[in-house]
């Protein structure tokens, strides 16, 4: 048995990496700079080819798209409780996961990258406007789901991948002018999941900033 | 034990729709009128505040989210062998099922109702016209993961979901100019999977004609 997962710092690649640690699994961390394109060597494209991290290499098999690769560490490691494990609570997380994998994270795409749905900026300026209202909206969305969870964590009594895609929307939202303070459930979810020594591990190995937000005029 | 299925004729929630019939299961469907604005009438509202089919309504619990819908359906119709079981297997349909749910579908999104983006009446028809390539280079990729499908279905050797999904992008792609027989895995794929019983009567119950492409100049 053999692990590696390719991710890229601050990236959604993230969350598997925080559900490897959480879970104490023995893996390899390969970084991709994608800042540099390395997503797009023959090396990379091999693994994935459409050039996106986080691949998940197990005993020689590649494993892209987070929710797989969650189900699937789920499924390898279920001491870990990375997810609910049965009924409805497992459903309830599964929704929120994959709203936040479909919806959330797609919607700062546009943000951050209007150039993927467009090649003419006037339409690009247009999108980004338009998805940024949308971000805070959905963030605001994730603030109720926060808010209203029955245990400590997303998941419920155990932190788990949950924790990991809020902390990394809600970061994401920092880039785009959302300071994380004003989301103070989420914002508190975040640093608690972040003190963590699994997660600790993760932040500093990607050398994560947790707040990125700068005030205007900052 | 009660079970409703709320759903809109050739929308996304045919996916759970065929789950349901293929797993034999004792359910209500629910038609939503999308085109006359069911989907955001205070009652529906009420069951998905975001105003979208499918919704799963199981002893009283609302359960939004394809994926979600069919991991539950999974889990409680284990003989329905609606996605594999476990492994390799389980996890590489669930990679497929997800990259249709956050990938493919949202392009056609982007396709078909581009005011979703922006309200720039330009912007939409860049939006548009870039996401219809895309669209077209996406169905390739499915046609490719089709033809290299281990069984008879995607998920190996029993229909299931990502069957339903698969004939469900494939005929959207009709509506935006794409002939589905230009297609030719994925179109005998959906040819089959249509004619199956259970299959059948949804079909009949969505009164869903398979090829809805239509040359132009026709
Ligand atoms: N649908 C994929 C999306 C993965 C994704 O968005 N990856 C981004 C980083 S957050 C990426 O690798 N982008 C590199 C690029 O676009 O060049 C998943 O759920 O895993
Ligand atoms: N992320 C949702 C998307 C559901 C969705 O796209 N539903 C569409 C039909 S295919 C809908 O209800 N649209 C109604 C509207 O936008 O008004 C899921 O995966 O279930």
């Amino acid at each position: 048995m053999s692990l590696t997962l390719y991710y890229a710092p601050g990236a959604c690649s993230f969350v598997p990496h925080a559900a490897l640690e959480l879970a104490g699994a023995d893996f390899e961390p390969a970084l991709v700079k994608l800042h540099k394109g390395e997503q797009q060597t023959p090396e990379f494209r091999a693994l994935n080819p459409r050039g996106q991290v986080p691949v998940l290499v197990d005993d020689g098999a590649a494993i892209t798209q987070i929710v797989a690769i969650c189900l699937h560490l789920d499924a390898r490691f279920p001491q870990a409780r990375l997810l609910p494990a049965a009924g409805l609570a497992r459903t309830r997380a599964l929704e929120l996961l994959v709203w936040m994998n479909n919806t959330v994270h797609p919607t700062f795409t546009h943000v951050f990258m209007p150039q993927k749905f467009t090649d003419d900026a006037a339409a690009q300026a247009a999108i980004k406007t338009h998805a940024l209202a949308q971000y805070r909206a959905l963030l605001a969305e994730l603030e109720a789901a926060v808010a209203a969870r029955a245990g400590a964590w997303l998941g419920g009594e155990a932190p788990g991948v949950l924790d990991a895609y809020a902390l990394t929307l809600l970061r994401w939202g920092g880039f785009a002018g959302i300071d994380p303070t004003t989301l103070p459930q989420t914002w508190a979810l975040a640093q608690a999941f972040a003190a963590l020594p699994a997660v600790a591990r993760v932040i500093e190995r990607e050398r994560l900033k947790l707040n990125v937000y700068t005030p205007v005029g900052a």
